[in-house]
């Protein structure tokens, strides 16, 4: 039998409001679907792509599937070929780290081929590789989630430092993306270099109040926390209506709102399931008055991230599981 | 019989390394007591002070103790006149908030002698006022948990947004006060108005770590967390041998270390209270090796915040408590 395994990796909102390059949560669709078999030769190189409209790189040292699985391969002095088939099943350039979620799934599906060797964690610093590849800069807010999932805290780069953090049972989320893309390189470019002193206190007052909410579980606190005043106010000129948005999910009973990653994707957290859908409907009413066709979704928290696809996964890969 | 209410409130611990402005606890000792009395008049005036060896404002309009102790007055539009002795029993000047421990006891045994209409929390914008009399801006991180107790969160200061954090059980603090002063408008200003993105995001990064490290109890977290690459960097430059008497506390066994306050006082997270006494030994020396004299103290998280000291609460006034 052919040894194929068949990964999926989730998105993942990252930069949340205050907390910006240091905590991301993976949600539970979209994601993308990676699958890996061997191949002749040496190294990992891309099979096929669908699902991105021929924009992404089939070249094996700039797609981060394969940048990430080559980075793996290395760290294993793994020496056979792999060839990789990515399914995109989500808006490119949309704030929801897409790259990220191609790099997880790839280095899921390659570690479950080659028995597992590593688990979830290990396989950051590669996805990260990937990342700084696609991005310029290796940012872990993505990655990390998408990989291990839940609600991460990237406490440090240098070393990475990497914290799982616990949220609240009814804590949802809506996601809205309008029909705009930013690309993230210039959305990072655009920021100024410096904060204003008071600026950073608030921003890391409120970045302490959201780590407080999450551990002891109080949604208000959670929701008055989620206030960025560094980044959003730089990128919202980046989206056009971004304030009336905001003030829609706010309106409709959102804990907070903010961008997602760079945007143009809107995040806001909700407390229950019920009020994430309302709130991603009022959110894309919104973007509709302002003649900007999007797309809701809402989502719980995926707490799993990366998983084998088990209906397509052989019999000589299973039984691989994340430790 | 005269009714009198004497009062303790602790000194505190403020900006802790990353948590500048936002996060300050309680220690055991020192603090300051204060003596509040009925007199004629009205408005509260300072009858005597004792152990600021002269140097403190006899001035109601200038004293932490009286402005505070004024401005809840105007608060209850109570029209009687109050009489404060104040005796300071901590250094000051010295970066464990003499001036918030000051307005903290005042404001206690005040309420305390007016029949206790106010629960801690409520006297604090009062504390808070005194202390912008005192130092130009109103900084809650040292008021707060001087009259709260325990560790604090400061998220936000308009509107006055204050967290309890919890701490786990065997966090001690080892405290070494090098006879140095420092005015904190002097330190304040001495900082940039502006901070790099990077280290801001680093920052707010060990913030997240730290807040993260105190509700899930994890003592290395907190430790690694510990570091402020702002501020101390700037306030360093004004205490002579900081970075050789912050390593003895590391190599002491200390989790983190940096300024109390804006200094001159160093404080050292520890790990039990016989590695708190190791430590605050290990930086006495430290300093001593420098030829600079100082003051080791150690102490676990004072929970209780200022209280009444019973002795000699009269019996009208007794049974006013914390609520």
């Amino acid at each position: 039998m052919e040894q194929r395994v068949r990964a999926f990796a989730p998105a993942t909102v990252s930069n949340l409001a205050c907390a910006f390059d240091i905590v991301g949560f993976a949600v539970d669709e979209p994601g993308d679907e990676v699958e890996v078999g061997f191949a002749e030769g040496s190294g990992a190189v891309i099979g096929s792509i669908s699902g991105d409209g021929g924009r992404l790189p089939r070249l094996a040292t700039k797609n981060t599937a394969t940048v990430a699985v080559n980075a793996l391969l290395d760290h294993l002095g793994e020496r056979r070929g792999l060839v990789i088939d990515l399914h995109k099943q989500m808006p490119l350039g949309s704030g929801l780290g897409s790259s990220a979620a191609s790099a997880a799934a790839a280095l899921w599906a390659a570690n479950g081929l080659l028995g597992s060797p590593l688990d979830a964690r290990s396989l950051l610093p590669f996805a990260l590789a990937a990342e700084e590849a696609a991005c310029g800069t290796g940012h872990a807010d993505n990655a990390a989630p998408s990989l291990l999932g839940g609600m991460v805290l990237i406490r440090s780069y240098d070393p990475l430092d990497v914290i799982d953090l616990p949220y609240p049972p009814e804590l949802y989320v809506a996601l809205v993306t309008p029909q705009l893309e930013i690309r993230t390189g210039d959305a990072r470019r655009l920021l100024a270099d410096s904060v204003p002193l008071s600026k950073a206190v608030t921003q890391w007052g409120n970045v302490a109040g959201l780590i407080a909410g999450l551990h002891s579980g109080d949604y208000k606190l959670i929701g008055r926390s989620l206030v960025d005043v560094v980044i959003e106010p730089q990128r919202a000129a980046l989206l056009p209506g971004f304030y009336r948005v905001q003030k829609a999910a706010l309106e409709a009973g959102a804990l907070g709102c903010s961008l997602s990653g760079s945007g143009p994707t809107l995040f806001a957290l909700c407390r229950g399931k019920s009020c994430a859908a309302h709130v991603a409907e009022a959110m894309r009413l919104a973007f509709a008055d302002l003649d900007t066709p999007s797309e809701a979704r809402h989502s719980a928290i995926n707490p799993s991230g990366a998983r084998i696809l088990e209906g397509r996964l052989t019999s000589e890969a299973r039984g691989s599981s994340r430790s």
